[in-house]
């Protein structure tokens, strides 16, 4: 997951010689700014600012509520990491924002009357979702030192496990006002009996990626395509094939249109299908076939996942991908058809096949 | 778990050098099945064919679509290795497959309204089985990379694991037809008021043994002693003594009289007592101590599982045997009193214990 | 967590030159009763017998039940690392019995009509708590491996673990008579109306440091303090810090009362702040920091805990101080703020920070 071509030297290279995405990486005033932006984009495995900053942006068009929260879970969980003098190529590379973003969202919604628009925090609230980003990245941190000689990330296992238990919590103290989760969060709180219809498919894609950062907003969704796209085009595809595999599954089994349309099947799917389509392992038919066989198992798993957690009424988030990603990835270093790439090589899924081809080639 | 002589070397030996057991393993045609059938015998740590096939017809002797799904599931688990390019010597010892067959099984089981015969599966159902078979492969390699600096074997952690994610999800697709869950999964489920008489003992352990493989048929548990004594005498006594055990623990603290009849008790105990009983243990008094401690603990354990699931109305699978069983082996380096056989050396109880024995009068 | 100077060295030292604590550590009819004392004292981190003695009498002055369970905890869990040949240096350090110790009394304390004082177990239930006990021995050097590599000690995992394993299938057996748990164990067991009063302070931070033993009773809390203090202030002082933060964490969310005065919110925390504030990490006031951290995020998350296990009924044991401390020390090998004591050269905060400083100035 880190950064491309300059990430682990010191080298000292004239800023103007740096491609426009890594002028402001070092800046001594705009270089926090540049990390927390990457911070986002890392959400969906991007490491570039202007990928953050449409995120970003396709979070405000949204809810500026949910556009402000992901600033503060960014700029929490990285400032912490600085203030624990972290690994520092791994901050200038936004890893330790991205679970921050995504636990100051989760707390956002799953507490809000209005899922869709999100509600201001109180200060209780407000406090214990700084201390929810800031653990974290003591979470990635322990997550790297215990996946580290596996050679596999941490995904987004620290926002999974951070989120959980500071959701179970939070609806106990009577400072913290919170009703029962607004939110469906099982397939079985939907009407099995309704039918697909066209926006079951243009609304159930879009909504996928949205939901990845929590937005129930299939344009936000688009958006955040957009975003990805800026960085990697094959990303972006991947995570549209995810999406849309999953509602294809979905119907193909019978799932509820509802939480099809309302892109629950696909969030996990979209993000498995990122970090296998490409990102860490070299994209090949092979590897692409591999990438197909993770987005239908993951998408039958949520449905499993949500199951389990159904008697204590919490969300899923995003454990089914976390789980099959992490098995597809421990196993792959044993499977001589697939081309593993480590996670402190991976850069995008174009770069990463074209050092592959050359060290062929060559 | 690998098997004997023969294993690591990729020697030019005369085919008719081998033992009858070995002459198939490296044919071009026949070789496929003689994995899968050792892949069958895998589940109860046999790596022999002939183990397998006698396994295989105690099957259709109970049900000839229990049987059917064996032979599905083993070469499905087996073929997604061949396609994936692993290990080759673990696939030649059966080691993907055992899983495969496993995880096939429990799906149409637990889905059959008649658990004894089972149902033939729909088609929609049968592709998820073949997806769940080939998951297993998966989560076998991410385990065995997991675990392999640790020198303890994946036993049926990726059944489990893959059993349990695809059990979960199964109910909530509509084109999957299923009922609630036919057979009773907790001791809760049973009347505790019965009697034990003769045939709680008998139909007991013969239930045990074959509920290892979901089959619900006394005569069928003993056929599969049948097979595992022809590879080792020792590992069908052990299994004997551990689902013999959990049947006198479970009646020494007052069981429920049906539970230990149809075998739940037990069959979690044999698994126990074949692994510990001298396959990944050199057999000694003492480790025949540690394996009977490990015995009871493991029939304790199975109404604790079950009781754990219960909220969500799943089956224990054999979580208790491999959570007993990782426990103990891991735990076993440290204890001086005892002498582990790493996984890639273990063969049978005999060949173990007759190699140690040989090391020590050297 | 082993035991100062004189641990790894089998020098030949005069008796009489041993502080008086380590006296009889190596004699041959009092060692076996100094290693146990010592396993008492482990519970809070403190190798010392006389800490042991004095935490025993506490437990004593609460009710003559516990603290025989207690000595038959550790006599059992230290004597299985006897018979199994286990590292007699940890043996010394009471690092097998401490577990034993815990799981006795949970299983006596969530047995009894009246968890208090407890009630004389029956002859099953003696057999059981016999196995359990010495099962944490081996899930103690389970653990030890798995954890080894990353410099990180098992804490009280061993008992969290086998105590669920065993207090969830204790209520299914007929031989064992006992009633659901007479123990609130979720805060929505409590009447959120209540309001704060000074005993909610004073008894609540008692009653946290007794909870640790499971002693409903804060003056024995405090008498352990006291324990504590013979061998570490620094410790001793971190207990009330924790116990004391996670009561004003709970009080400022609106927590029940109830809850708090028992004690159930700060015992967690009251460990992780022994465990942190000096003992597996260096105290300075950048640790201290990072201490109150781990302290506010235990306590809200034995709420989390709580309501997780809620659908089976199942107290929270010492889960969330073992979670948190595990995240907190893995992490901090990644952060260079914070200097980390391995397990193996823990001794007390005392000395832990006489060595660091000695290391820096020389």
């Amino acid at each position: 997951m880190s950064g491309g071509v300059f990430v682990s030297g010191e080298r000292d290279v004239a800023q103007t010689d740096l491609p426009f995405q890594d002028r402001y990486r070092d800046h001594p005033a705009f270089g926090f700014a540049d990390w927390c932006l990457r911070g986002i984009g890392q959400v969906v495995f991007q490491n570039n600012p202007l990928s953050g900053l449409i995120i970003l942006l396709a979070l405000f068009f949204n809810s500026a509520v949910y556009g402000t929260i992901c600033i503060l879970g960014v700029v929490v969980a990285t400032g912490m990491a600085m203030l624990l003098q972290a690994d520092r190529v791994l901050m200038r590379d936004g890893l330790f924002g991205f679970n921050g973003v995504l636990v100051g969202l989760a707390l956002v919604a799953f507490t809000s009357a209005d899922f869709r628009t999100g509600a201001v925090p109180s200060l209780p609230m407000a406090v214990y979702i700084v201390f929810a980003a800031a653990m974290t990245t003591i979470v990635f941190q322990a997550l790297a030192t215990l996946l580290g000689p596996h050679k596999v990330a941490a995904l987004t296992a620290p926002f999974v496990l951070t989120g959980w238990l500071f959701l179970f919590a939070v609806l106990k103290f009577a400072a913290i006002e919170a009703g029962p989760l607004a939110k469906p969060v099982s397939p079985d709180q939907f009407d099995a009996a309704v039918a697909y219809t066209l926006p079951t498919w243009y609304m159930g894609i879009g909504n996928a990626i949205g939901q990845i950062f929590f937005q129930d907003n299939w344009i936000t969704g688009y958006l955040i395509i957009v975003g990805i796209a800026v960085n990697s085009r094959i990303s972006a595809g991947m995570a549209l094939v995810g999406a849309a595999g999953a509602a294809l599954v979905a119907v193909a089994f019978g799932g509820p249109e509802g939480a099809i349309r309302d892109g629950l099947f696909g969030y996990n799917s979209a993000l498995t299908a990122i970090a296998l389509g490409g990102f860490f392992l070299v994209l090949t038919w092979r590897s692409f076939l591999y990438t197909l066989f993770g987005i239908v198992v993951t998408t039958w798993l949520w449905a499993s996942v949500a199951i389990f957690l159904e008697p204590i009424g919490m969300p899923v988030l995003t454990s089914t991908f976390v789980l099959v990603t992490w098995l597809m990835l421990l196993g792959q270093y044993g499977f001589r058809a697939l081309v593993p790439v480590p996670p402190a090589e991976a850069t995008t899924p174009e770069d990463n096949r074209r050092r592959h081809i050359g060290s062929v080639t060559r």
